[in-house]
Formats: structure tokens, sequence, C-alpha cells
């Protein structure tokens, strides 16, 4: 069985992560944060500092699972290449590190966070917070798409996992009302 | 002044390389191929073991320079990100091993080997073959692709050196006619 997710949104000037563990039926948010590397350096460095970074968070937080936004459409070919660039170190550091990856579309993570692919963003971020027991919307928003990815991942680890005959959204809403009326 | 160059065509499916070194006032072609990865494999696997292949090829060839195709428009993203995973691991790689790195699209591959930007993919490798003195249009295209790139930006950084009163572009065609008349 998982313990950890970590997810992942990937960008060069700023790729966002959220780590997540098991707190029996529900989820809590173990970290969060924003990797940035300075536009005012030369591209592959900030490219080698960024994976350097990475390997640190993966070392740090001994994910069972990484989850990573997939980029489904994207209107700038400037914004693609280096969302693309990004996933392509994290996806290297989690075989590396033998850290198995998920993918998910930001449509899939609304599904899975708020129930519809058509909720906007801070219908998301709300959830996260909610599902998370956190008393505020976790920030920058970066950090809280993240942590939604690792939700999304860790819910789809549960269903699948032998043992998961209770679907794990149903389970961790339960486990946050559960919480809230405390 | 630089004596070794490497060209890199990034991609995940096939990454072409080559690389060229000075000979006198004219350029050598020194290795050209293409690293692939298998797509039964998994995605993260795939980006491992290519950063790992694109080490072994800085670390065997020492360049002093390399020059990676800039991909500026691209109508399907599943290229774009795929071209962008790789070209992050080249990146990364080359400032590990502290290697600048220049950038070129297409066209400027055109512009530099064949002299207009309109060319056809078969007249820039069939000059890619008379600049570099080889007798057959090297094979595959990624390869000779490659190649290109690092003819372009070793004329790049022979003009741009100090010494470079003749551009490196008539010295090397001129070394090119040179040895043909041979």
């Amino acid at each position: 069985m998982f313990g950890v997710v970590l997810g992942v949104d990937p960008g060069v000037s700023r790729c966002g992560y959220g780590v997540v563990r098991r707190d029996g039926a529900a989820l809590a948010a173990v970290a969060a944060g924003v990797l940035s590397t300075p536009p005012s350096e030369p591209l592959p460095e900030r490219l080698a500092a960024l994976e350097a970074e990475l390997e640190t968070l993966v070392a740090e937080f001994a994910p069972d699972a990484v989850a990573v936004e997939r980029l489904l459409f994207q209107h700038n070919t400037r914004t693609a290449m280096a969302v693309g660039q990004a996933s392509g170190l994290v996806l290297a550091v989690c075989a590396r590190a033998g850290v198995p990856v998920g993918h998910y579309s930001p449509n899939e993570v609304k599904l899975g966070v708020v129930g519809h692919g058509g909720a906007d963003k801070h219908q998301v971020q709300t959830m996260v917070a909610r599902l998370l027991g956190l008393g505020d919307v976790p920030r920058p928003p970066d950090a809280a798409d993240a942590l939604a990815l690792a939700i999304c991942h860790a819910w789809r680890l549960q269903v699948d996992a032998p043992s998961g005959a209770v679907p794990g959204l149903e389970r961790a809403i339960d486990a946050a009302l559960t919480r809230e009326a405390r």
C-alpha cells in the first residue's frame, strides 16, 4: 500500500509540488511549495538546478508514488516546451529513484477533487483545503495544484489497491466531513 | 578556440547527435548517430535512459560547445512535449558538464548550411556531406540534422571568435571546394 504521494505541476520558472500521506482513511498534507529558477540565468543552468532540487525533494519525502500533470493541449509552443522540459526532468528523476509515476490532465484533476471536470480553479483549491483538513487554501496556487494532483493519485491508488473495495474518493470525503464535524 | 562541437536534434523515440571538429579551416565529422528508446518502455524509464546516454556522449566526445534545435512552433502538442522533455535533459546534462549551449531553429540551420532558410531537407543533407567531406549523405536523417546543427554552431563560434576575421562559412566552403578538387 502507498503511504506518501508527491504531486508535481511542472514548470521551469515555477514548479509546484505537494506531498500528502495517508492518515487513516483520510489524507494529510505533509508539505507544499514551489521550486523556482531565476529567468535571468541561462536555461541550461536553470534546468540543471531544477533537476537537482527535484532529486532532493524525492530523496527527502521518499514518495511511494508521484503524480505529474499531463499537458494535453497547449496553444503556446513556448509554454509547451518549458512544461515539457520540466516534466522530462521530473520523470527521469522518478525513474532513477524507482518511484512509479501517474499522469493526470487538468480535467482529470478537477474531476478527481471536485467531482466534475468543469470546476474552476477556486473550487479545486477550496476542496484541496477541505480534504486535507487545512484551515486555509494552500498558497501559492502552483502548490495547491500540486496537492490536488497528489490527492487524485492517492485516491486512484486506493481504488486500485486490492483492499480498496470502498472507493477512495467516498472514504476521503467521509473522513473530511467527519473531521469538519468534530 | 573551440575544437569539437556536438549537435543534438532532441527527441524521446529518436534523438539525433552529430560531432564535428575543426580540421584546419574546414570541419570534419567525428561521429553521428541516433539515441533511441523503446516506445514499449514506460516514459520515465525511457527519459532516464536517454539522460544517461547523453551524459555518456558528452563525457566521451568532450565537446567545447553543444548546439540544440530550438522548436519555435509545433502544431502537435504531443510532439512539442516530447521534444521539450528530451531537450530539457540535453540542456541539464550540458550545464552539469559545464559545456555552453547554442540554440538554432530549423530555418537558422538551413540558412547556415545551405545559405537560404527555404532549403529542403535533401539540400541540407547534401551540403552536410560536402562540407564535411563525406562520400555519402549521413544516415539516418536525424544524424544528418544533428551534424547540420553542429556545423552551424561551429561557424557561428568561428565568426564570433576574436581571430575570426574571415567568416567561417566562406572559409569552410573554400576548404570543402579545395578538398573536392583534389
